[in-house]
């Protein structure tokens, strides 16, 4: 069960004008599901990525950069669950052009304006063939209400369906967003990635759409981490449509593109938080936030560095104030410049930490109380400059191992 | 149970002429144990050291630091379990020095020529008082034929006692040297660090014996990772009596500094290798080797990387040879410039990936085979360079889990 996290129902995600999907059983693997999806945008939808930085990174991954640096136009997206064609080398990259032909032929597009998808097992050959006989019946699926069909298609070990939308008036016209996003740690067994996807309505230039993705993905999926591990094949993907009515964004000074970045970040912030919601074997909602640092890397350095310290992970699954391991955490992800006498924490409310050692007036019954939450706050105060970072993870359970050390399904 | 460790016996140790040890109950925590050691060093023993590179370091460390910085020379260590003095602040410092004038009245000797270890809960008061009255029942026990007594104080979440000797003739001299460590992942609930001693009757100026002590420490303690925290006290010392009666080691290039060398390094090692084969929970030991990359400091950055992703650790829990998590770690760790297409990795002797995709010829029952046994190499190529490093771990179980998960005792 996620933590605190309410997934959406079919009626609350908004049809965006300009998109239409459609799902289809490619029997990627040994299940009774649809895995394969495709969505169609209608001519004039830019489209603008980022995607993981892990060496090893999928060849979707490639195709999908090689294709977005083409100028950001695109007509589809394909996704299948199931295999991650990713550590699978030339042979790889050509199943995805294949998987990008096919696509085009089905919708009268380019190759080019085609982008992939992939998630699960890693280094095995991708079924090219199953999914291309899969595209011709989401093809005929294709329709504009089909965003909850389309969530469950791509799902892994997701507990839940990840979605949202938001309907936003933006200098007086209605704008409509909606994104999905799948992921739940890493992985189970081999079965990776987090995969995002918001498509508006809205009208922007494609180089202004490249930076705002960016920006956004900085503070909603860069933000989640549950286990430290960079899937080969993460992926973020806004498209706008342009389908609004609305005279197209494209000056950085556009007043309109604040509320925009507004609105589509707080769909990515609900997206972002859900992934780690529903982290595998989650039972605590973590937020991790560093003040005072003297630069926003140092700051997420530190956050990291707690965030992934199993030992803090396993003390949150216990609700220990364990604060011995938070402070060690500091310690070790900080600059050997750091002066640990000026060093504060806070575990939400309850001061623990202060001048560098605990603080006199700190009560483990407070720290207790506060561990006992689902959600919690820890505010680390470094004390030496203005910088500030912040992440979300999950506590480290019994369930995560279980879940991590079964055999590939 | 550790993997693949034999404990010693009480009479596998060797007495080091110029050391003797006694212990004593402290009652630092609620237990019935001896959890205070003295370790008695005769006139003209020089020591050196190497301590955690945590920014929230312990008291003992910075006390330490202070009094190895005037020279070297010692006349004591003492150590207790229950408490490190970690977090503590200036009443911490003040506790230590406390402990110092103690054991410096109780021997005859100067505060400054006194040496600190400690371990236990971290950010609580140290209870000096109950330790200076446990000094004078150390103090009597002191005789050299208590390594083993001593190696049993200092155990915390160890579930087998650590320790090793080696007599070696150097030069036509017996060398003896006998070293102890305890350690099993940073922490029990809040029990931390790694502690390492190592005593030899060899004879060597106190500058050579830093560079030694460094040089050891890179080869086996710096090697050896469970959870990736480093502790707030992690200490390794080298103290030399000079009692074997050789002529002393005072130039970089005597032949004799290399057999003393080797015969350090090889009590480093083991005691390194038994602290990751004692890990929390761990059912494997596994060796990462990273080769032909660019500069050692890459090597390290992906052995650490492998070693310290839970996903990898789970799969070697699991027996499962999962290629993808191994990969996925790989590419996590690695430089944008790192080529993946030239990239190769084996389990042991069986070559899963060359060419940065499956290996052609890889078979899973092979890989299976291999992640079956209890102790594993990987080894990863990258195909750019001469440098390499190593580094040791274990597997992530559920017992780790529960270890840690357990409220502090």
């Amino acid at each position: 069960m996620p933590v605190r996290y309410q997934p959406p129902l079919p009626a609350d995600l908004a049809s965006v004008p300009g998109v239409t999907l459609g799902t289809a059983a490619g029997h990627i693997k040994n299940w009774q599901r649809d895995d394969v999806l495709l969505v169609a945008f209608e001519p004039g939808t830019v489209a603008a990525g980022v995607f993981t930085q892990n060496r090893f990174c999928a060849a979707p991954v490639i195709i999908c950069r090689e294709h977005l640096a083409r100028g950001g136009s695109v007509r589809a997206l394909l996704v299948n669950a199931g295999n991650a064609n990713a550590g699978t080398g030339a042979a790889g990259i050509k199943a995805a052009s294949l998987c990008c032909v096919a696509v085009a032929a089905q919708l009268g597009c380019t190759p080019e304006e085609v982008l992939l998808f992939s998630t699960g097992v890693i280094m095995e050959p991708l079924p090219v063939e199953r999914i291309v006989e899969a595209l011709p019946v989401a093809s005929r699926a294709l329709a504009s209400d089909h965003w909850f069909a389309a969530v469950l298609a791509i799902m892994t070990t997701d507990t839940v369906p990840k979605a949202t939308s938001r309907i936003v008036s933006i200098d007086g016209v209605d704008i409509t967003a909606t994104g999905m996003a799948k992921g739940a740690g890493m992985i189970h067994p081999n079965m990776a990635t987090m995969l995002a996807l918001i498509a508006t309505d809205a009208s922007i230039a494609a180089g202004l759409l490249q930076t705002l993705t960016r920006e956004i993905a900085d503070v909603s999926f860069n933000c989640a981490t549950i286990d430290g591990d960079t899937s080969t094949n993460d992926s973020f993907v806004i498209a706008a449509t342009g389908k609004a009515g609305m005279a197209p964004i494209t000056a950085a000074g556009d007043p309109r593109l604040a509320s925009l970045r507004i609105a589509l970040t707080d769909i990515a912030v609900t997206l972002a938080q859900a992934i780690v919601r529903d982290g595998e074997g989650a039972t605590k909602f973590i937020t991790v936030r560093v003040e005072q640092g003297r630069d926003s890397a140092e700051c997420r350095r530190i956050a990291l560095g707690i965030a992934h310290s199993p030992l803090v992970k396993t003390a949150f699954f216990a609700s220990d104030p364990n604060l011995g391991r938070i402070v060690c955490a500091i310690g070790n992800a900080a600059t050997p410049d750091l002066d640990a006498s000026r060093v504060a924490f806070w575990l939400d409310d309850v001061l623990v930490v202060e001048g560098g050692s605990r603080s006199a007036g700190y009560l483990e019954a407070d720290g207790q109380r506060v561990m006992q939450q689902e959600e919690i706050t820890i505010r680390v105060i470094l004390g030496r400059g203005e910088a500030a970072a912040m992440v979300w993870t999950c506590d480290f359970s019994h369930e995560y191992v279980s879940i991590n050390a079964d055999y590939r399904s």
